[in-house]
């Protein structure tokens, strides 16, 4: 029989960057019990994204920090800066990356590959408290 | 006991530009009156695409169409124009943003922040009739 | 009565590009006989990456391909190379593209538009063996 679990992760940043949340994911994802699904997560937020991305080597997380700094520069004439120069630039990257994802749950086994790992991408300089809501659908 | 529901939804588009539809959205979630599930939008485009966005400040709107703009010029040497200069430019910014989106749906609401809104968005010179596909499963 | 199906798709590549799987995604669809759910793909690799595009114009998948390497050169001083000069742009096109789709399945037709077809996006050089998780819940 089917049946559906939910969960509000919150996740404090401290700044610009990846932080990771394989675990705290993969755990509640036991919890539940179901070996068969689909896990759902949402960021709730328009200037923080998700991310699935190698989990071994740390100069990958500082290469795509920079290639998003370069990308989307802080300084570019933007008309919305109420929250200062790095708000637009942080809904931009949020468009860009995006902030819904779903992984399959099979044979008791999220299907992340062996280098994936699932991201927070804090866009702000300054440090947040975001919510990822988690949802699971399966057996 | 789960079940599902689903619609097609049709949207008028009058040139490039992020068109709102969370009021839309959120009344057919009502109307199939479940209170825990995945609500998923998919746009059967390859010329538009769907976005999760700050939905207060206008000008996020402009400075977001702006970048997308400057990002994926109309005038770059593409091979493929067949059907004009803002064809193949439409095809690469779907790429960047995407067609699939999903947002739980947990104590009768749907997960979106406080911000954030479900955004089509067109990146055709040319007025539209685009369609959103949605599908909802849960209880 | 709601129920799931889940499968392995591999695919091989042959080096950079785009490579079309809306057929074999489709057939297993078909396979499972259901008629109305909710069709989930992941691809489980850091370096490449699930795309919904235009399936006619063979033009738009090398204009694609072009837009990509110039947004993300391969020489662009890397800290991370250990494989490669196309191992970090490979996770930075990774990451701008995204690795979990979902498409809705309504009255036995996945709701893919016309011109919309499924396509694993290899960003390394060398042929790779990739895997895709199918999940499809529904009845």
């Amino acid at each position: 029989m089917l049946r559906q679990a939910s969960q509000l992760l919150r996740l404090e940043t401290r700044g610009k960057g990846l932080y990771e949340f394989t675990r705290e994911a993969s755990r509640w994802v036991a919890e539940t019990g179901m070996a068969e699904g689909l896990l759902t997560l949402f960021c709730r937020h328009s200037s923080a994204s998700l991310l699935i991305q190698e989990n071994a080597a740390p100069a990958v997380k500082r290469d795509l920090a920079r290639f998003f700094e370069d990308l989307v520069p802080e300084q570019a004439g933007y008309e919305h800066d109420d929250e200062g120069p790095d708000d637009m630039p942080a809904h931009i990257r949020t468009a860009l990356t995006g902030v819904s994802l779903q992984i399959p749950l099979i044979g008791g086994a999220l299907m992340l590959g062996t280098w994936q790992g699932l991201y927070l991408f804090e866009h702000r300089r300054a440090p947040h408290r975001r919510e990822v809501a988690l949802h699971l659908i399966g057996a």
